[in-house]
């Protein structure tokens, strides 16, 4: 009902615009519509808010009608407007939109849409059309998951630099979807870990490292089309220009990091506290030079640090582009500790090849794992970005 | 020994001050001290950290060590700096200072510290010292409380405008406190519902109502002396110039609330949804008309609106000063719907005579209670400002 309603006002673009003059929106809109989704490239905004769904529904027709509203609802969004009215002509009909945003820029908001493998199972008819690489990441060492908080059918990663913009993106996707995709887990992020692009600087984790100095930055269009975007080897079409991501919820045990010594920080990253210098240098961009010795011929960057193990040497040239966030939930009522640490998010090709390489090798290995450990898990495909008129993943129904 | 080393790093300034310059800090910065701990009467920042502290240490003078240790670290945080070096010159050492909030700008950060009726209980000596409104609130209409996220010795109310800085805050003062008090719970506020200050515009909550449009403001010092700064009637003088903070986590029903029709909604605030206008006006901060009647005789205001039972004439001129933050924490495992709503957090001079009078009125026969409950709640004293050099709450202490 509710999602009907939603459908048809925004059909005829009775929106609300918001207190806010057009420029003031213009000035702080991404656009919604190009060749990728926004949200990938986009430079990283500083907050999150990321919800993963179940669908109810099974048939064909239906997921593909939501995938119709919720793309209009989103291009609404991104430009700054509510889904429709916050009061409506008929006071005995609910709102439309839910209003929290109302009056608030659209602060860069991105909102980005993956599929899940079950988009893919008997379900929808679909199966013929699953990309090879949207199988589970199977079981990876340092994991312990939570499954109530893992998976999905659907994803939406809402970012903006506004927090509240964000949160209401999701919520009201969710409210449109209700009744057929059913909101499975939601993660807040408050403060986001990776720069993107070469504008940004590197920002701080809640180990209180810079982290992804070597992040791929969206203005590498090398590094963007050889290990982002998908290309033209995958079998499915409809995901060319597309790309996969995966979400883990690492858990920090920070007490016990903050009882380290600094030497045992910086050795377990293989990076300077306080520079972000790789151990073998003295400015933050220092290439890492995993070769260099002591003068006691121990490596000065440890055999097991993270820096070494992720470096995209020891992964046979494989890098991922991260855009996480920090994140905390209060207490831990099993433990009396922090239930904080990073949602971790990365977009690539293949994230078998990828990731999930890249944590065989950290999971079994890393110093940083007496640190951490991964509680959720999340794998979405994510279709390739729209023109107006069409609607997210239009390709794969078509 | 992590808190002792805290102290003694602070004590000799051998702080680092990040990389932003000093005007840069200037500019976000709010003086820690004053007649008044920062907090109250400061403009509303854009998000909170909340935490609660459980105290381990049983003695007087511990508790007075702590409270020293904190008010040192708090001048430190406020004023743009970390609360000891990040990377400390003896690697063997953990970094006082865990480092999220290196390079970023003090955020208007402020910290208030606020005492709990166990503070006066016969672990310290203290109990002849208990203020007489410090008591326990009592059974109040409209709860169900949860008693981990619920109560504590001390609190750490921590406000800036980048959660980041917020976070760090309260997980430094966690840190420096190890031991001695264990962090309890842990509430993040995403986004501020209300204005405190006639400079700001008043906010939405989730429900997306304009909310507070009538709170207190601080340039009112007529109502700021009469109604939250405990004057000199109260018996025990060190809280002079001081408050008492009631906090309580309003789970919304969101996805009740946005199946009411836009009716509904604004009957059960008395509020137009979009203008936050009252159902008697027109403008924002038009008075609410609680005797206008429609033709047929009803009251155009219900006689169950939240404006009318919280209304200052329908509670002996009673008002409270209102700071609250909007939160979710993901889904609620019990029943899939959404954990989120109000952090109430309200300042007062008797929170007896005002948050909790009102609250028995509000909770017995508010609309809103068909939509809302309170899961948690928290009452602390909160002692009043000092000068450079002394701790807070030190005249508890002389």
């Amino acid at each position: 009902m509710i999602g009907a309603g939603a459908a048809a006002a925004v059909g005829v673009g009775s929106f609300y615009l918001g207190r806010e003059d057009e420029e003031r929106r213009a000035d702080t809109r991404v656009a919604f519509h190009g060749e990728h989704q926004a949200g990938i490239a986009t430079p990283a905004q500083d907050r999150l808010a990321f919800g993963a769904f179940d669908l109810v529904v099974d048939d064909r027709a239906a997921l593909r009608d939501l995938l119709r509203r919720w793309t209009v609802a989103a291009e609404l969004m991104a430009a700054g407007r509510t889904v429709g009215p916050v009061a409506p002509a008929d006071g005995a009909a609910p709102p439309i939109d839910t209003g929290e945003a109302l009056g608030l820029p659209s602060s860069r908001l991105t909102i980005t849409f993956g599929l899940g493998p079950g988009v893919f199972d008997d379900r929808f008819g679909l199966a013929r059309r699953r990309p090879a690489a949207l199988h589970d990441l199977g079981p990876l060492p340092g994991e312990l998951l939570d499954a109530a908080k893992s998976g999905g059918d659907l994803c939406v990663q809402a970012c903006a630099d506004d927090p509240q913009v964000a949160f209401h993106a999701v919520r009201n996707l969710a409210r449109i979807g209700r009744g057929e995709a059913d909101l499975r887990w939601l993660q807040l992020g408050f403060g986001r870990t990776s720069a993107t692009s070469t504008s940004q600087t590197t920002p701080r984790n809640l180990q209180g490292f810079k982290d992804g100095t070597n992040n791929i930055k969206a203005e590498d269009g090398e590094a963007m089309a050889k290990d982002v975007w998908v290309g033209a080897d995958e079998r499915q079409a409809w995901l060319h220009g597309g790309s996969y991501l995966v979400c883990r919820r690492i858990r920090m045990f920070v007490e016990a990091w903050d009882r380290a010594s600094l030497d045992d920080q910086q050795d377990t990253i293989g990076r300077f506290k306080e520079s972000g210098a790789p151990l073998t240098g003295t400015h933050e961009h220092d290439p890492v030079d995993l070769t260099a010795r002591r003068a006691d011929g121990t490596p000065v960057v440890p055999v097991d640090a993270h820096v070494r193990l992720a470096a995209p040497s020891a992964n046979g040239g494989t890098r991922i582009l991260r855009r996480g966030y920090s994140f905390t939930d209060g207490i831990d009522p099993r433990t009396g500790q922090l239930d904080a640490g990073l949602f971790f998010i990365a977009f690539q090709r293949d994230p078998h090849r990828q990731f999930a390489a890249i944590q065989r090798r950290l999971g079994s290995a890393d110093a940083l794992n007496e640190y951490i450990q991964h509680v959720s898990s999340g794998l979405f495909a994510i279709p390739p970005g729209i023109r107006p008129g069409e609607h997210v993943a239009q390709a794969l129904f078509d």
